[in-house]
């Protein structure tokens, strides 16, 4: 089935200098932003189930293409109805593409895509610009990103051009590939990828040759893989000014609260990443008053919540010393209520700064959370 | 602080032939009987927390003494206001004696007591009947229960015999040791454990041994330990049949369906077992077509819920092939959500059960568990 019109609208709100509160709507609804997704790999958050997500106001989960073109099978999805059906989830889904995965694997790259051996069984597969949009079609996500080529930092000059070069190539081709058809009655929107690593020429040339193609959205990839904070946001400063003002922009895998605020204050939109969820598992707790380490033997006997200026239903019922318990003696209870924590405060954090640029003060916020907070 | 009158009473609503259905009323407030009792290990059931357990409407929560005197002690939990507020829990506890853990090790044990090594940390530790009281009162339970002696089976008569002697001998020294004291104004209840292992004789002379003691109530210990469920049925209506109507049975370690509910039909009132959930986490699931592997092939593209008959919340949204896919790939919403149903399904075996004794027709209820059911 072919759909006319955009899929996706974005319409800013207010503005506060460069950031945005705004709302972006898709054929399944709409979801506000500033927006944190949480990465639900697998199809799932680990830990969490769609319920969970629900009760945390989780508006957007993102699910990795590499993991479920192999496990399940993007055909096993589709053949579910798609990842909406398939997890019990009507919020919205963004899909990446596969390829900061299989980057990772020493994959074999030309201008075609990339082959790698798969993690799970070691079979072999070949991903292409126009192979991640149809397996993401299969998927049947809200919002699926471009393949794109993704240099790790510090690369080399040379590197991180090919890397421009080479991404501008395959988004061209897969939005050549890509149909918007309905998926379940939803459209699907397809969102282009920035690169050019820390200098800002190369992302703002990226930006322009991705923008020249068009999509519904823009991504801004690359970043938070190596290089230092005070390096990744001229960059992203650079790639946001080309970007225009009537589509989101996705920061993709910030996800320390510095990071993601400094980046609203340049004018993200969403952000997604595994740090929340991950720091969970180790025990490290997000605070008002910067990270906690849960294992610390300071905590046995504390009966304080997590974080005392939090109103998350784990802080509400629980002590620091019962969780601290639970994650010593490696009960799973754990890791799933930090992580229920984790979560809550990043999205309330976020929450803040969209009230923030509504009355105009988040230079104000900018300020406290680089003030309190360590990372 | 001292208590006066009973901490706890039983009241029969109704009986049907020896099964009753009945209510238990302690210092905290009421529960119905039979009633399952989920095992929350460490203070929690694994995988789930104490609103979990509200939403399943478990009544009673099983701890162990052995895990909790170790990690983090009886002391920690006492100062933290008892295992109801550590554990964030307003439903009843019953804390076990620790032995049933402290016989697997293969401790040393003589007339006063049994050393063993803490599995945490190699340490030694002296438990007896007297300082099992003592930690079960440190950790604020609602019911303990007294340190027996449990031996597997098959064993040596004279084994079983001698059992028998140290566990009424070291019952009444635990009953001398307790005191029903407020513990967070909460009287806490005592329970004698009738052992025997297969033969009516001894079990009748344990039974009464036990009660000439006399407790606010009794557990029959030492069965589902190695014998057979024909083996194991006659030895417990012999214990029961001694037992004094107007206290709660308890049949320790039982949680299989068949086995639940032909002891329900003897007289039985409580049960605890990590079977649902042990089973869970390894994917097996419970339903009224008998166990089912979640790992088997054939789900792969399941859209069914685990059970069709269940009303559960997981059978409500998730299906058979999203829950198996979670389940293969080690994603840990998916032993959570088979134990939420798992719990779910046995709870709501033993509420018909309840039922079933309401209406006088507990023999339908077991020839339709007997005929659909393998275990």
């Amino acid at each position: 089935m072919s759909h006319s019109g955009p899929v996706l609208r974005f319409e800013a709100t207010a503005t506060d200098a460069s950031a945005r509160a705004g709302s972006v709507l898709t054929s399944r609804g709409q979801f506000l932003t500033p927006c944190f997704m949480p990465v639900g790999t697998r199809a799932a958050v680990r830990t969490l189930s769609s319920v969970d997500l629900e009760s945390l106001g989780v508006q957007v989960m993102l699910a990795n293409t590499y993991h479920l073109m192999l496990r399940p099978g993007a055909e096993v999805i589709a053949r579910a109805g798609g990842i909406h059906e398939f997890a019990g989830w009507n919020g919205h889904v963004l899909t990446d593409s596969g390829g900061y995965q299989v980057y990772s694997l020493n994959p074999t790259v030309d201008d075609s895509g990339a082959t790698f051996r798969s993690t799970y069984d070691g079979s072999s597969h070949h991903l292409t610009p126009e192979r991640a949009v149809q397996i993401q079609h299969l998927l049947g996500s809200d919002i699926q990103m471009v393949l794109d080529v993704c240099p790790p930092l510090p690369s080399e000059p040379g590197l991180v051009r090919a890397a421009v070069d080479r991404t501008a190539a395959w988004a061209a081709r897969a939005k050549a590939a890509h149909q918007p058809a309905l998926v379940g009655g939803h459209a699907q929107a397809l969102f282009g990828i920035v690169q050019g690593g820390i200098d800002p020429c190369l992302r703002r040339e990226s930006a322009e040759r991705t923008l020249a193609i068009g999509f519904d959205g823009y991504g801004i990839g690359g970043l938070s893989v190596g290089e230092s904070r005070d390096e990744m946001l001229p960059a992203l400063a650079a790639a946001v000014e080309v970007l225009p003002t009537e589509s989101p922009r996705y920061l993709m895998g910030v996800g320390d609260a510095i990071g993601i605020v400094e980046a609203i204050a340049l004018g993200v939109d969403m952000f997604d990443c595994v740090l929340p969820t991950r720091l969970a598992r180790h025990g490290t707790v997000l605070t008002s008053a910067g990270r906690l380490n849960l294992r610390n033997a300071g905590f046995a006997s504390d009966t304080n919540p997590l974080d005392p200026a939090c109103d998350c239903i784990v802080c509400a019922r629980w002590s620091r010393a019962y969780l601290r318990h639970l994650l010593c003696v490696h009960e799973p209870t754990a890791p799933r209520l930090v992580t229920i924590h984790n979560l809550h405060w990043l999205l309330a954090l976020v929450g803040r700064a969209r009230e923030a640029i509504l009355r105009g003060e988040l230079d104000r916020l900018r300020a406290e959370v680089a003030r309190t907070l360590k990372g």
